[in-house]
């Protein structure tokens, strides 16, 4: 398989790809009685946010998501409520290790599916409880394991590391320099990591935590190791889950780009709204016709500005609302954080009903809740005046 | 010294003990301008919270607060500004061991200060940037570094941890569960940990991280591992002090104490509050005279019940005010997160003036300016009728 035409920036890897996300863990210690990865962050569950960071990504052609058999139809909802694509939701083992095994297995046995999934070259894991995965460092990590056969993130040990004796006291301790903490992304050449998972040992399926050892122990593969961010860390911990709502919450877009129409009315109106709010936060301005396809328009996508506010006089408001969204979605803007989309409406006409107005206020209504999945939040204001 | 009769519980040390905070760090994971023990936490800096968290303890004598040169004055306008106790700034040197070590000359050398520190049997280091530490923890690995010579808290892993080979590839993983991340507070014989440092070469003073690896090496003294808590964690990124945030607005108590007067009419107003009150949060009503030092009261500090509404129709009501501050303060209840403080004034006279009323109120305004650095926030609320 190709990578999708939706890729965006180069250097992306021209191989077949594929993502496992072990998302079976109990979160015992979370203390609480949810499991991490579905516990809500700004009102949606944590695994839907990795499952989006891969989904974004057009070159990763399928994502298996492994959770424990009890929450599988959880799962099934979180696919179906958030409209993920390119999903495999497939039941877990006891371990983490069994877990990813059977992951793995969709794309080589029959036991989890009459038909199998396209085996890929190179097979990304990651972790369901790690939301904030950029394309940058699983680009590196994909790239790496197609070299060298296996690759992992890493980072800086932030504890020294001490061996205990058997006493309970200090044995040694590590130097902190010389050593890293394993983190995820981790991506293996498909072969190696399932040839590995097909040697091992049950002790290594029941006790091992680490697939770049079991790469190591059975292929004879040694991981390339990639320098990764700090964002990368593992929600643990309940603090961990606030930390992961604040940076939601922080990385909503400060920008807004505002939309007018080329009729001067309406023009006048964006050009005094970008007046008024440009002390606040930052704000362009851009006269365009969404109908046309503005070429300009679509320069704004790529980049970081996340909120829209549309305003114009056409009697089919939602219509221009309908397609900045199609836009948004093909332009493969990564819309891992809420896109505000505020549509104000203008209507100078005289012989337009206010019940005509209240009628597109509803069709917008419902529009906003079917968007709202696609994390797009869609916001209407009418404005009648004579 | 003998410990504070101001300490709680049973089992802390019956011995000299003083706290080594090293707060010299220059915040560079964390991506500010401003070193992360003085970024503020809930309008407060992280380092206050730490200081806070030994203050409170009163059989620890001593605070050295170790800051880089350059800091001094910003931190003596934190101790000045919450009013902290027992604390002895000094300046630290490059590194966090040198820094240490400074802290730890205050009770020996005439390096820092004219007069000498008396020398503490058990020395408490602990990071100005864990915030959480409590007196449970503290008191275990200060009896354990008694009997032990040395001690400190341990964690188990979140990560895997792996050394790297000289090319970027993985060396070996270490198994997971045979370590265990070193944390803080640790505690040592103070003549052990000084004459380890005195011992220790420039290679250990510039590159070494771990307090316990230079008691082991230096003083052959193997350190007692003390299971710690999970909220000892160390605030090192961005994402920490957002945790950090809000563990403490968390931690704000949801429980009231209602405290009216004896007198009918008084007592009355009381249980109405309390019947009001009780179906949003938790809420417990004395009938009290704070005048009387009353026992019933004195049960209530040392427990959960951070928040008081006093209802009274004394004509001096800040009086009581002032007497409830002063007995939260005597009785070493942990004020490590605000307490609120609200004082109900009942007039049911007909012969106070308006005025009384008001500048009744601007006493208790001066007054709750006052408190708020004690991490008291008292309102008052008059009322008059006829």
């Amino acid at each position: 398989m190709e990578p999708s035409s939706g890729s965006r920036g180069a250097g992306h890897p021209v191989t077949p790809v594929a993502a496992v996300l072990p998302a079976g863990g109990s979160g015992e210690r979370l203390g609480g009685a949810t499991p991490k990865q579905f516990c809500a962050v700004q009102g949606r569950p944590l695994v839907s946010y990795a499952v989006r960071a891969m989904e974004r990504i057009g070159w990763i052609s399928s994502i298996i998501v492994v959770v424990s058999p009890e929450n599988t139809e959880t799962m099934k909802s979180i696919v179906e409520k958030y409209g993920h694509k390119r999903v495999t939701i497939v039941k877990g083992g006891t371990t983490r290790h069994r877990s990813i095994f059977n992951g793995l297995k969709v794309f080589a046995e029959y036991e989890f599916s009459n038909h199998l999934l396209q085996k890929p070259e190179v097979v990304i894991i990651h972790d369901a409880v790690r939301p904030f995965v950029e394309e940058d460092i699983i680009s590196k990590v994909v790239m790496a394991a197609k070299e060298h056969g296996a690759a992992g993130a890493i980072r800086p040990l932030v504890s020294t590391v001490i061996a205990s004796a058997a006493d309970g006291c200090l044995d040694h301790s590590l130097e902190r320099a010389r050593y890293r903490a394993s983190e995820m992304p981790q991506a293996f050449l498909f072969d190696i990591i399932y040839e590995a998972y097909q040697q091992c040992t049950d002790y290594d399926l029941d006790y091992g935590t680490e697939c770049l050892h079991l790469a190591l122990k059975y292929c004879k593969t040694n991981a390339k190791l990639v320098e990764g961010t700090a964002d990368l860390w593992k929600v643990t911990y309940k603090r961990d889950l606030y930390a992961a709502e604040s940076i939601i919450k922080d990385n909503l877009s400060q920008q807004v780009c505002v939309i007018t129409d080329v009729k001067e009315a309406v023009a006048e109106v964006g050009f005094l709204l970008h007046e008024s709010l440009k002390s606040q936060i930052k704000v362009e301005a851009i006269l365009a016709s969404l109908s046309k396809n503005d070429s300009h328009l679509q320069n704004v996508f790529p980049g970081q500005c996340y909120n829209f506010v549309c305003v114009n006089d056409k009697k089919y408001a939602i219509q221009e609302t309908q397609q900045l969204v199609d836009m948004l979605e093909k332009s493969n803007t990564p819309l891992l954080y809420p896109v505000v989309l505020i549509l104000v409406h203008l209507d100078i006409s005289e012989n337009i009903s206010f019940s005509f107005g209240m009628e597109e206020l509803t069709r917008i209504k419902k529009f906003a809740m079917e968007v709202k999945k696609k994390n797009i939040l869609v916001y209407g204001l009418l404005i009648q005046y004579k």
